[in-house]
């Protein structure tokens, strides 16, 4: 690959990876080194949580564990800041005390920043974000008849449809995504959902939607060949990517809000993500990430690392795409 | 003193501090033993707040902590339990989304104590509020006209006018109280006030509706001889105590959402609430308790004393008019 | 079902899950809604330990984290509270200073309570207090001969005779038990034992006994066939579940006295205990929760969850017993 | 002054602080380098305490703290190591399950190392070890009639009857000391007592016997003064010094069972104890320090300070002596 | 004051205060915004201590807590970033295994600077690094005769000569200054300095050279008239200001490699640097913030007001500059 | 087997795990009682780390968890302590500033306790010790031309040339050590490597010079049945074990310098060394502890239980040495 599709780093020789102003993966801030494939972009909000609040420092505390992220991946033998123009966008203006508003302020910042950056993957914040980065990935993408298909990593549904009469929180995004046209649930699917669940009702509204749904026991079992062929049904057809940190279990992710035992360890959700590849990812969120109960730090070095992975799938995609190109 | 004033408690011989469900101060379940002289009520809402959150989970912290709480004052050479009724009242409804619902729904509920509970301290939740809590005071105490006087003791004055296009939130409630009439700015004072601000203005609003402000060195060196002479002058007219634990330096006090630095010992913190012995305290909060940063309890157990020596002050005030009654 | 059968619990539209005095799950106070089938009842005592003490504030910190419990298993398809009257009985008395005077004192509270709980989870405190709770069980079964059955989950076998020369500890209960009548060995199957044990000889006298003893290894190959085959030998016979919490591999559970490397995940646990439903449980246990050592809570929560499924499988039975119940 | 009055201690340049088997302050172990003046004694046993356990490992984290101990005081220009020859003695064995046999067994150690070690200190361990301790004291000073002085630093007096039925525990110690006669209550001052206690009626018996009392505001204005007399009116009598290190404010000392907020700085305990310089102390105690609450390790390196400090009241003791020595 | 001499911020209204990529105080990145009065530059170096790493992580995490600065200091009723212009110089260059090479590489950096930052402010690190922040400021102000006065703040005097001989890391510093000329030992004023030390040779070289040595009990005493005193006698001359966090007690500061109990409240500490008012300061650091001790980031938020205060006494300098210019 | 290949251990009846100076597993210091079969040697030196400082406190720490430490395998049906004669060695002298010094330092050291000390397992420090470790075992087998076999436990290959220009640090001890003929790169296998990495040329030096990788899938996978046959191939000879803590994942060992997500499980890492039973061990290390991270003690206590497998694969090779010895 040519060098005009990596991204310029800093030397390591000259700033270790403890030195200097964090911005995610030591990558360039947007603007600073030309358009680029993907940004991140932080969305420190928390207002929609129902349980415990504090994802708000999220992005920040993402950023700081993510400068031991490394560029190439064993796994899929590639170099992903070699393979991708990344860029870190900072974070989207917030109004921190109301849902909706902020979810419309983080839509207009996104939309501001298409030119520079190609597709996003915002940092949360909690879940009710999801429904601003799907909408955006969806008008980015052309706003396709019946909307993206997702791929949705979680304990929760987030199908619900109020909260304390609130129509705008966590526990809500895919609903109001559907809702809005913007997201097709035949072409949904939810791995690492468990119980408990408030009430069997919870389960109708995807079931009755044709969402997948697959529990702790069939991810394992099933996920990575279920994901294969549901990114080979795409057919390079564009797909959203929403991870809940807490899919994986508190011993490997205490920094959540709504932990729940017997989830994913990193190893298996890694594992997961990675049978993603090849996936035309055209936006993704990695949320829920709560510092302040984030004990090691480990919470937050996942989340850096899941993110990786996800692009990681991009990565993969282009080099096939590349590789299989006119000869 | 006759034991019909004094608190039924648990006996330590079988029930030990470690044991039990936790009441605040081991104290009875409001109703269960009959009409109160004080009920601590819990406001577990943190939605007003502009750093960090989590002091939702505040009440719940303290009545823990509360468990070591012991009877007797050494300093004031009374009985707390043994001078009062008092009682736990749980925790009022909140809207974990809405400020302005949320004060509304503790206002009420309060209300709805009333003929079970002469008197209330509500134990935080965020700074705002202090807007129900006194707003249910001055109303128990008839609406006087220009309404409470209030003992303050914070880093911040409060008496911020907006915070995001927001009026009601944490930095504001002095504002609101006195807009509403229910606070005389004549008649607060408000120590521990200290620096940075964010700006000069700041100071303006309480300095041109004559609130006292004591900052950290003069609330040392004149705060307990102010706080006696303030008292006396009340002569026995009602007055409102609201105590931000953010005015204890964090080395005594890490669980809270906006610490500052060179604030109280928690020594010199008890010491000027001792001053207030004596006052008609109508009414009384200690707010903003953040647990999740509260690496070793000390905050949630500080605050557990605080309300101690709050309602120590009143036990003296009994006490004293009881000993120069008729004979 | 029926609603007789459910338990009353609180309305989260008004009383959020970090509002309240906590009970276990938010069930109703033990008296407060009539006979239950189960009720929680805490021992918070730690007077057995032969290395880290603390777990006396084991039932405080489970009930704290048992407030995130919901209701619905999906794994089993059945609504928890909504099969079962469950109740929270607070906390036994305690004699800290004295295994042996506490263990009376517990079983003659537990039987106070037996006219208005059938059954009896104990949360501990440490493993002495199976003691009490299993003979409770076995007495209120009518003290069948031979001794109740008991499926043992545990990183240690807890069989040894004395411990500084004392009988009544946390290393003895099921020898104490076995000596009682009360347990049969022969129908005891012991999960998760692991090493390195203090010597040989800790394994001789359970397999004199004839206790099934499976290996963390083991365990999971076979042990999900083992225990249904178990139930399935056992025909509704009476069986008591106990349940130490450091089977669970310290990542998972670094809240405990004695913590063992190379147990099981959450996941893992929760799958073994799954594969007791429809057992006939009559008494169970979850013991050895420190909560000074659970950095982040998660043993406490994952507590709250062992007790949820150790119930959900007396739900599944009874549903079952419905569903073959007469035309 | 001359060598061999000194402690041996390791090559800094071969061996850093950060290696080697801890011992206290780096000091040899007892036996290693015949006798000495001082050693300090760990007694890991905390079956006495009412509230929170764990002070057995105490020992252990104050021996890991204590090798950031330096040798030489400023305050009193004197070489502390260099003047007192220093071993340390390992931990007493003690029976966990049984105060009265640990205190036993306790004393017969002692009382095994009286020809390798003039005077002990004591490592808590909670505070029913302090009988032990001034027991051999005072039998190694001869059993002077009337019993020993003794300053007693600690938030509580100590002179409960019993605790559960059980006279043996940590709030018992001096009541037990001086029924047995080892103390004498008129010659023993209590500094940093502070409220809430349990009752009044605890404050009588030691008003009884005639102990002083200071509380906290008082031990500051006039603690170093009135030390300063006490010593000298002992015209080099023996005194026992008992150090609880709950007198300390949780701020500064977290890791204890019983804090009790409002405490002393560990500035403000330094300060009392070198007003104690010149004493002629004959055994010593610093007591009540629990890692498992000892968040950043703070207490168990200002516990290894304390037991420094008290010792170099001793070392200027002698060398005050040496400098008055006959021409 | 005009606008020409603030610095630019961001605006909270949009960018709330835990949100966006951490620069110190939310201050530009220099270079963005032209020349500024200051500049802080971080020294993420840690291979000179004896005791405990992990300072090299300082610089970030003070950036991180700064983000809750202030800008108006009541004390000194100025608005600090209004009255200066401040910039964020990121981190210098430094060789992780070698002092001296980092001294170089932070020395010819800070050299590259000059033309954009007036002044410098380091953040470390450890205190090897004021070796080259004194330095700088010494050729900066053209290399006075004598070398420069300076202000010390320390728990230890850090004029050793070798230490496991090797003569550059963080325990000489100031004999590696004084030998270079850039200070001048006789206007040298070390306050906070404690026991115990590792000998009395340690106070030799100190008093023979004629620092000023003022122990923890003498500052608070003497400091603030003695600081007055001291900037008086500068009249106007350069001067280094050197604030080593372990001058401050464990219980406010426990995020440092060598903690010494007894040290300075955070309160103590500001009233002293704000006894500094109107000194000359011509370079700055803060140094020995080490995050991984630092368990409720206390130590960071302190450092950062610590620079905030450093700044003030400058920001005031030039405010009575200005009042007393030409009419 | 005869007592005389026994390790004389504490009795835990009158010395409780809790109590006393900690030696490794409580064993004897080397040298009280005659030669062993291996001795631990701990390292206490960071100085070679690139991200993560702290691991010089690793060895302290280790031996505090290992206080801990059973004796009887279940797996292996052995009593270690019970067949081997071990000891702690306590730590070897180290240059705190600068590797190569360290490494030559803990060489001598080594060698001078080759009489007492059949064999070394040395606990780190970081990995650039494992060149100390396996040059002394290389040379303790006499050299044996080619080098070493070595069966290799990290996430990290450790074959890197240089960082910042130093040949000499944790991330080269294998190229030194190949370079210096003391190790086989033929005969070496590295299991749990695991991207990313920092690029794709880090993997051609092992790949060129004949090293075996496993990744982590592959580990898992094939593992166990790799190790016993590469064990086999061994015949008996030398073999070095190497384990580099960060192979294991940080929801199990928080406590490491450069933690890598997505690694082993305790249970897998121990089944994995379990496999190496029968191998010649000539020396070992367990490395890259780092305590100041380890916020439960689950790393150390690892540590201490990986170096007890290591050991009991050796027990078990003489066991079956013993066993299959001439009749």
């Amino acid at each position: 690959m040519s060098d005009d599709r990596a991204t310029r780093l800093p030397d390591s020789r000259v700033q270790p990876r403890f030195a200097g102003v964090c911005s995610f993966g030591r990558w360039p801030v947007l603007g600073e080194d030309g358009p680029c494939d993907w940004a991140v972009l932080g969305v420190p909000f928390d207002g929609g949580v129902t349980y415990r609040p504090g994802c708000r420092f999220g992005p920040r505390a993402i950023r700081e564990q993510s400068q031991y992220l490394k560029h190439y991946s064993i796994e899929h033998s590639i170099d992903v800041p070699g393979s991708l123009r990344l860029a870190d966008a900072g974070d989207a203006p917030v109004r921190p005390f109301d849902v909706e508003q902020t979810l419309t302020s983080v839509r207009v910042h996104a939309a501001s920043l298409a030119d520079r950056a190609e597709r996003l993957l915002m940092l949360g914040g909690d879940h009710s974000i999801a429904f601003a980065g799907m909408m955006h990935a969806w008008e980015r993408s052309g706003r396709p008849a019946g909307g993206l298909a997702c791929i949705h990593f979680d304990s929760h549904l987030d199908t619900i449809d109020t909260v304390w009469g609130e129509q705008w929180n966590h526990a809500t995004p895919f609903r109001r995504l559907i809702e809005a046209g913007a997201l097709d649930p035949k072409r949904m699917i939810s791995l690492g959902i468990k119980g408990p669940l408030n009430s069997a009702d919870d389960l109708e509204y995807a079931r009755d939607h044709g969402i997948e749904i697959l529990g702790h026991d069939a991810s394992l079992a099933r996920g990575p060949d279920r994901l294969r062929e549901f990114v080979s049904r795409l057919a390079g057809g564009p797909v959203y990517l929403s991870f809940d940190i807490d899919c994986i279990d508190p011993a490997y992710a205490p920094g959540t809000g709504t932990p729940c035992v017997g989830g994913f360890t990193s190893a298996e959700a890694l594992m997961l993500i990675r049978a993603c590849a090849g996936a035309n990812i055209v936006g993704a969120d990695v949320v829920e990430v709560l510092p302040d109960r984030d004990v090691a730090g480990n919470t937050a070095l996942l989340a850096a690392h899941v993110a990786f992975e996800i692009l990681a799938c991009d990565a993969v995609r282009r080099r096939d795409k590349r590789d299989s190109g006119p000869a």
